[in-house]
């Protein structure tokens, strides 16, 4: 693996007193830099667009904000500006000095929309000229994004490790409860697909294609759950859950549950699937088995 | 930089749909494999020995364990079985199947202690023949470190980001509050060492040398506070906490305040760092500057 040094100066690494460079070339054109990009910036936004392009695979317009590597709010909406508004509006107090990416044309009405709210960097595949112009005037950067295959890795012990990013088969399987229809069906798609970016242990709650509760970077599942029901608050009731990994026992379905979540979907390979499938049934939740694991780091 | 394909199969990638390789030659020989290690056995292995290697900076044996790349127990002991036991205990629920990095030689009674512990893998710079045996028996696996140097990056983008990875000056300047001991400081430097390794925007409470709440990979300073204190419960009265960055108003540390917490030690640097140390003054909590901040993704 031969990577090149890409002539690209980071303001710092991932602190200040770190310096960080970037190797290979990127698939980014910098249409805005202001002040100068840092090696959190690409991270996050990188974060945020693979989930806002994972997303195209749902109809409607798509938009995510990250904050540390991690989706604080997105959304799909029929409309562009609903949908950039209602992502932000998901967890409006991280959304401050976060990153947004969309998988829409980013247009003059975009841009205007977002002139009272504090974005670090906008990413889309494409700008039109005026909301290029109207985002430079507010000094927020932009990323204009091409085709790439997104991998996932990291240093460790003086080598390098690198992966494949990719999701699972979307294909969901009932194993308790009531059977949901098309659509909220496609509510469950929408919640498993943003859990894929959150960190893990991950638990996702949504409602109306929109995030109101993201327990994220746990180290134990119902710790997780109990983060993003307490997030949610009432917006937990009917509301649709992902897990990104298997539930080890009954007690994180137990808190969606209790909070009034309506559906969950779960990758299973638990030693007590069984027992955590019996609990689903008997609190009459909606479980749906997901066809791999999608742990993020 | 050119890094050649290493010879070592991971079981799997991130998740068991993707795959994964190792780059370059890591510093560390597998002294036991037993069950092929996988890709996140590795990177968690990498984020509990950096901590523990840290922690050398203070008298005592330390012990680290890590669940999805960060850490849920730390603990310094002036005995190797103490140490171990108490990290693990730290959080028992998350430790369990997690990894462990120690700083010490590895030995029998380490081995025994950790008998009825389910624990993946084990991290040292030197394990007696007898651990090893004992270790390998138990199906734990069992990696060795030599000296390098630790790097923090990822793929972003089709390119690579690869920073620098160290500590600031370890240097607390006293900016509110009533001023810490000798003996007081180095609890407040112990906070601050393990927080570095905590994902962001970590928040860290710990009292006689170990961690009793640890607030981790939040999009907000606030909520980690919130989980941090949570977790600590009653642990929370009388100890010390870490920031991994400035609290950019006075609402995290009034949490933190609220538990119970003696002392924070946080990296400066927000518009409202004046607001923020009249709020500590306010509180009589004692409040020290760090020189620089320790964010870890």
């Amino acid at each position: 693996m031969y990577l090149e040094k890409f002539d690209l100066d980071l303001r710092y690494g991932e602190n200040s007193h770190e310096k960080a460079e970037v190797f290979g070339k990127p698939a980014f054109g910098i249409l805005h830099e202001g002040k100068q990009l840092s090696y959190n910036n690409i991270l996050d936004a990188e974060a945020a667009y693979v989930i806002a392009n994972n997303l195209k695979k749902l109809k409607g317009y798509a938009s995510v904000v990250v904050k540390h590597q991690t989706p604080c709010g997105a959304s799909i909406k029929n409309d562009k500006i609903e949908s950039i508004l209602s992502a932000i509006a998901a967890d409006e107090e991280s959304s401050f000095g976060g990153i947004l990416a969309v998988n829409f044309e980013f247009d003059e009405e975009c841009a205007m929309a977002i002139k009272k709210k504090y974005l670090e960097v906008v990413v889309a595949e494409s700008f039109t000229q005026k909301a290029i112009e109207l985002l430079s005037k507010k000094k927020v950067r932009i990323l204009k994004i091409n085709d790439y295959e997104p991998k996932v890795g990291k240093p460790a012990f003086g080598a390098f490790l690198v992966g494949e990013r990719k999701l699972p088969d979307l294909k969901f399987t009932h194993v308790a409860g009531p059977q949901l229809d098309v659509e909220e069906l496609n509510e469950l798609l929408f919640a498993f697909i943003v859990v894929e970016g959150v960190k893990s242990n991950a638990i996702l709650i949504s409602k109306d294609l929109t995030t109101v509760g993201i327990g994220t970077g746990q180290p134990s599942r119902k710790r997780a759950a109990w983060i993003a029901t307490e997030l949610a608050g009432e917006k937990a009731k009917n509301a649709y859950a992902a897990s990104d990994a298997f539930f080890p026992f009954p007690d994180g379905l137990e808190i969606l549950a209790k909070a009034g979540v309506k559906a969950v979907v779960s990758p299973m390979g638990s030693i007590r699937d069984e027992e955590v499938i019996n609990a689903a049934e008997k609190m009459g939740l909606s479980f749906y088995k997901a066809e791999g694991r999608v742990f993020r780091h």
